[in-house]
């Protein structure tokens, strides 16, 4: 086991009708901004709620932070923080609402353009922000990343500031969310535990199986989602999973890979595509350009969470990446670039980008430019 | 899922080491106390270690907290700490150095007696302490409890009050523990999982698995460390387990149960006998008295721990408990009172205590003085 710090000092506030808890969860005498995305939080009721918990508060709303958060909108979120002297943060909604407010937070403490901290990838002062999340998926509401995006540049970088004090779930809130997003939600958690545990064996037992215990858990609610999306337990599993696929709990003292992360950005950059539905696409890809890399991890994961013991090891590594491809279009996503009409323009430009940067990902530090492309071709 | 509110504030610094990193880790300018438990961490190092690191700071030193911390010992760590004007706590031991260091901390800012608070259980108001464990096995490293016994009236109660700002766990500081030690610890971390699993099946998937991950983790290593103390990884394995045993990791949203717990104290209360040994006596005895209450679980444990799919419900069941006993029994443990030479009086008096003061424990609510005469019956 390698040598770690771990601390996450984010409270989560978890189940039916915890939204009221919002009173409590706020300092008296904050000058609260709410930030939002669309207008869902309307029709689900999740802004009454809100609004009925902040009652006789002072708060701004900004609404408008859109899938994939971008400076262009971030900026004008921050001049009215800045303008009405806001001092704590309520982000209402998805994965992106709460990236977007992470930077905002740390946008009302610095004087220049917002775009600057992005660029340095970290930001160390911020003011508080609590989070009501409505759709798990990106784990932003038990971190301390976000994925911010420039629309003219179509750049799209991760950032890191501050945990949020607090996140409210309760998994009523996605009950009337588009399947599609339960799809995205549900391989984007797949793919962080895969981030943190498709590296190589025999680092941590524990660690090991807690990252097999989500893989497990998501395979295993995924269909009873799509038979009924409004049963209570099986969302707050989800929910729950989604939470603990990517708050550091499965991350103690083992290498990290996110290559596949780093080319699904990349992917949504330049076509707009969902973050999940990017890795369903790229994973399977990763897979199989490394599977001689990976094969040992490979054959635990398919042993352990697909029950693979038959077969030469060859055999075995195979039905472990069909499943996985299989698993993510049980979800309804596609699994190939052509499926999303992307084709070699788009591989030439990743290379491109990746060799300008002069990167090379993943836990063996071997995703350059020139594995990205092969792990693309391996996507066709 | 049941609602459920979590965060635990400590900060974990892992591995070998990791102690220099205590200079870091204290705020300059404290006033620090450290306390000990007797003198084998002069012999493994660690008090060099721990010294070294803390050279130029202001520290005073209290030796001699014990096993099962008494009030009687703390009173006088109390009043060195209040003399010195202590404001830092480093608990340098296992967990009954740091349950200790707990109601020091409180102690410290309180007027009156400390048994006060402990009679109260809990308290709100403490000064700050960090931790270097050397012994898995309680978790106190990571959450506010602690248990405190008052040798003059043979009691022992738990008290809830600071999380440690910081805990380090350094896994070579447990090559050397007496194998007695290393065999209640497991048993320790094993029973810590089965007060929050050993319940009712279907309250969440997640937490059910990760609770299953520490017992298979622990089952797979405990005799790989009776083959070699000194395997790193192994070791690694074993506090990391221990910590997230008693966290509140694995109890998210999930009933618990804490009836063998209840009963353990009162052994080491009467009779001085190591924690975890008592729990490896009673749990056994818990699960035979309560296997029709808790069948569905004990099918699921026995199948996903120990691989038990073949037999009647009631077979199962059976192969269930024994393997437990005969895992304890594998640790070198006693699993029956008459081992350690506990007979009626002592079961008479637990009945007597639990009825005097009217508890009902368990899950279910329904370990009652009479039930827990029965537990003790069936660890004969």
């Amino acid at each position: 086991m390698n040598n770690f710090k771990f601390q996450n000092p984010t409270r989560l506030i978890f189940g039916k009708g915890m939204i009221a808890e919002l009173s409590k969860a706020i300092p008296a005498g904050k000058r609260i901004m709410i930030t939002f995305g669309g207008g869902s939080v309307k029709k689900n009721g999740v802004y009454d709620q809100v609004i009925k918990a902040l009652e006789g508060r002072e708060y701004v709303e900004f609404w408008g932070i859109e899938p994939n958060p971008s400076i262009e909108t971030l900026r004008k979120a921050i001049a009215l923080g800045k303008e009405k002297n806001v001092d704590f943060l309520l982000a209402v909604g998805g994965g992106s609402v709460l990236d977007g407010t992470k930077l905002i937070s740390a946008g009302l403490l610095y004087d220049g353009d917002a775009w600057d901290l992005v660029k340095r990838g970290a930001a160390k002062d911020t003011i508080p922000m609590g989070a009501v999340l409505t759709l798990p998926a990106t784990g932003s509401e038990m971190n301390n990343g976000a994925v911010i995006s420039r629309h003219e540049t179509k750049e799209k970088y991760p950032f890191y500031s501050n945990y949020p004090v607090f996140s409210i779930l309760d998994p009523e809130t996605t009950f009337t969310l588009p399947a599609h997003q339960i799809a995205c939600g549900l391989a984007d958690t797949f793919v962080h535990v895969m981030e943190q545990y498709m590296t190589t064996t025999g680092q941590s037992r524990l660690m090991d199986r807690w990252a097999e215990s989500i893989l497990s858990t998501v395979v295993e609610i995924a269909p009873k989602i799509k038979a009924n999306q409004q049963d209570y337990n099986v969302m707050a599993d989800f929910m729950l999973s989604a939470t603990m696929a990517l708050n550091g709990f499965i991350a103690m003292g083992v290498t990290q890979d996110w290559a596949t992360h780093m080319i699904g950005h990349e992917l949504t950059a330049l076509h707009g595509l969902t973050h999940g539905a990017t890795l369903a696409i790229v994973f399977p890809g990763t897979l199989r350009t490394l599977r001689q890399q990976k094969q040992d991890k490979i054959l635990q994961y398919g042993e352990r969470v697909w029950g693979i013991t038959e077969g030469l090891v060859d055999e075995r590594v195979d039905q472990a990446i069909q499943k996985t491809e299989e698993f993510f279009r049980s979800l309804g996503l596609s699994t190939r670039l052509g499926e999303e009409n992307i084709g070699d323009e788009t591989i030439k430009e990743i290379e491109r980008r990746f060799n300008a940067a002069n990167v090379a990902y993943g836990d063996a530090g071997n995703v350059t430019g020139a594995v990205a492309k092969q792990i693309l071709e391996n996507c066709k």
